[in-house]
């Protein structure tokens, strides 16, 4: 290391170069930081470069071009006939640093107050093991299908298509989930109402930034899904909980509430209650959002998964108010990780929707949104879709089977009619509290309805949710004989 | 058609089956489309299985499984030992529409107002054609690798790698991100304060969402980017303009404003007049946020292609009060199509921030993350930049020549020290409105400055934005002839 001779007119206390490694670098880097620090002060005249690439014993040209580089960057100027100055900069700013507030939040608060009131839930990563809840039989995932339509894309990819593209999505695949939802869900739309979304968070989140405002009153369903929950209250919209009963979401307890703008209800398989709302209850949903002048949002998390009975029509294909926005995801249908989602808006609403949805995030990548498309087309994804469901049905049964075998009728599980977990309803919450902890001892990841289930004091029910699908019978056999033997030994 | 015989006691009027296609599904239609519209009243006592088949001339099977059908979706009801009965619905809704409101917005507003006052850009799809802006030399994209590290993805997924994720993005692209803005843009930051996001354009709202309350007030650039402007504006924060001149944002216009709580800024190359933003500007920026308590959104936009001179420090390298948040994007580096780019945050915003990200769309897709991270680590993004800024380079220099063979000095265009794009200035609006016609009329793609440089009377100044990345020297150089042609006759 060469100290900087003090006879040069800098002062040069810890200017030192470890020789080497990018000396024009080092040197750039200290004078700069000496400049915006003031120990270089405005108006100081530098010494010639002659004179200090002698002193610290490098080429000349080195601090030619450093020089140059800060004289470029305006932290030195030159005076015509004259040497190189230290440039008049304003102070350095001190190191005051700024915090996020953390008291509660007014009506007139940024998202981040709001967001700060919710906890995020336990992140489970990895190869799933029982009971992972929210996510199918992912290997059966048929990848090298999607690999060779996603190869084909790139192979097919002129520079038109890697450029941006409409808000909403590719026309071709709106126009496919049309199809596909007036066939299988009884759900009669256009594709000019169909906005593909990065899955079905992102249609929760634009529905409810779209239509909330902070005044505003909406409710969600008690138990229910907490996601959707901290999405809507993100809006500082005021939010309510509806108790379910056997017939979902209790319209009744609905109106004893007053006004309310919006509430989100999982009709087809209620989360995590499992229940399907029945028709009278959806008939007087709707009733209830024409007289209050709310809207209906249907989150059709897992509606294709049905294990028993017949699926009843989606609010959105009865509603004739056009107050019903659809939620829909491909996440419980091929992989959460795609994130490919949909939301289905009234006709009238699509446009202002997708404008939000531009100015949020433009549009979803167009190479997932074409191999998506030509999965649909090609009849891949109804044949992945019999698959999934044949193995869903088969998981459910094993764990029904195994799970009346080990525990027999002391603990029921609730009936399992449609979609990919179970629940496990318990009296309190300190048995749901202790199993959960039995279960994670013995390997499993188990997810207490408290955690799931919504806000904090979202619910008073106590249980358990148990997704069935994302593992082997086998493995959910094992599981749940391990469970078993710690319920009795614990 | 088989009309159905009165005596059956079902006002029978219209139900009409067509003969062969699906007529347990016909019927099923037909008789719940009754009942939801009151045609068939509850308690309506229903034909027999039989006595229905035969006056349909349809199997007795096909009937008895519609009736089940609708019993099991609630539309039927069974009374025991007896017959079976339409069940007792709530009158079905009535036709009243939801309408958007269309008043202009007061603060308590939802978000759906506020979007309306934008109207989107014109949209360009298709190969990319002279002067397109926005986009880089989309052909040089190395599809080839890209898609082979897909199919790498693809093949070596499991189960594990096709469920969910940090919001923030997976922790290794983090790094490699941190990595990158410490070596190219003396930008040191760790990978817990990298959020990898939906395109700049999700970093933008998402600091905007964020930070943002409907009584604030920020500034925008002026001429500026019309997209950020209206996603900061979602907020409800009330919009300031600030102009720019030679050395970027005028501080001191800035300070004459008085309270502000964010300011939008493209320093590297300002969009869209081209303009650095200096060194002592910089500062003064800098100064003034800590002074205010204000936020600086650094939309680093294409800073990374620089044709002359040396690229400035950022200010999130500059400030050390962490008050700055940087915004970077994939788009103008690989492909917007991919949607990739990042927002870089003070270490005590990430948590909130992320927290944020994941209550509006969880995160970005996996496959494509992997792939960017395999990208980086393979050293294949740094030989693709190479080529691309080696690209846009030849690009400006075949503009400039061309621009100067054929306008002369009439028309100068401004400098293009840095970025994708060159600034035509013009006196009048008139002059803008008529130069775009003439070049659309000659199958140019041109922007003017009123449409593309911000809000309606965004800016007094006139001027089109000339893309010069999107197609090659050949092409820039025709496309100039056909211009100044044009301008000539026209």
């Amino acid at each position: 290391m060469e100290p900087i001779d003090a006879s040069l007119g800098l002062d040069a206390a810890g200017i030192a170069l470890l020789p080497g490694a990018q000396l024009g670098t080092q040197l750039h880097e200290q004078l700069k930081a000496r400049i915006l620090q003031g120990q270089l002060p405005a108006a100081l005249r530098l010494p010639t470069t002659r004179a200090l690439a002698e002193a610290l014993g490098i080429s000349r040209n080195t601090v030619v071009r450093v020089y140059e580089r800060l004289l470029s960057e305006g932290y030195l100027q030159t005076r015509v006939g004259d040497g190189t100055y230290v440039a008049a900069l304003r102070a350095t700013p001190s190191r005051t640093v700024v915090h996020l507030p953390t008291e509660p939040a007014p009506p007139d608060t940024p998202m981040w107050a709001r967001v700060q009131a919710f906890t995020p839930p336990r992140r489970v990563e990895g190869p799933p093991r029982a009971f992972r809840h929210g996510v199918p039989a992912l290997e059966l995932f048929p990848a090298e299908t999607w690999s060779r339509l996603l190869a084909r894309f790139w192979r097919r990819s002129d520079a038109g298509l890697l450029g941006y593209t409409e808000a909403a999505g590719l026309p071709r695949l709106r126009e496919l989930i049309a199809a596909y939802l007036s066939h299988s869900r009884g759900l009669h739309c256009t594709a000019e109402q169909v906005i593909v979304t990065s899955g079905a968070q992102q249609a929760i989140s634009l529905a409810a930034l779209a239509l909330l405002k902070p005044s505003d009153r909406v409710a969600v369903e008690s138990p229910g899904y907490r996601a959707a929950a901290a999405a809507l209250s993100l809006t500082g919209a005021e939010l309510l909980r509806v108790p379910v009963d056997a017939e979902g979401l209790q319209v009744a307890a609905l109106e004893a509430l007053g006004p309310c703008r919006l509430v989100h209800v999982t009709p087809s398989h209620q989360f995590p209650s499992c229940v399907a709302m029945s028709l009278p209850r959806r008939l007087a949903l709707i009733h209830w959002a024409e007289r209050q002048d709310a809207f209906l949002l249907e989150d059709d998390y897992d509606g294709e998964y049905r294990h028993a009975g017949l699926p009843l029509a989606p609010l959105a294909s009865l509603d004739r108010s056009q107050r019903t926005l659809y939620v829909g995801s491909f996440s419980k249908l091929l992989a959460p990780g795609l994130r490919l989602g949909y939301l289905v808006a009234p006709a009238g609403f699509a446009t202002v929707l997708t404008r939000l949805r531009g100015l949020l995030d433009r549009h979803s990548p167009i190479a997932e949104q074409t191999v998506l498309a030509d999965f649909i087309e090609q009849g891949h994804f109804l044949r992945h879709l019999r698959r999934a469901r044949r193995a869903a049905t088969q998981r459910r049964d094993a764990l029904l089977e195994a799970w009346q075998r080990e525990f027999g009728s002391a603990l029921p599980l609730a009936p399992i009619d449609a979609g990919l977990h179970a629940l496990l309803p318990l009296e309190t919450p300190a048995q749901e509290a202790r199993l959960v902890q039995l279960g994670r001892a013995a390997g499993l990841e188990l997810a207490g309805l408290r955690e799931v289930g919504g806000l904090p004091s979202h619910s008073s029910r106590a249980g358990i949710v148990f997704g069935f699908a994302a593992v082997a019978p086998a493995q959910l056999r094992g599981a749940v004989r391990s469970l078993h033997k710690a319920w009795n030994k614990g």
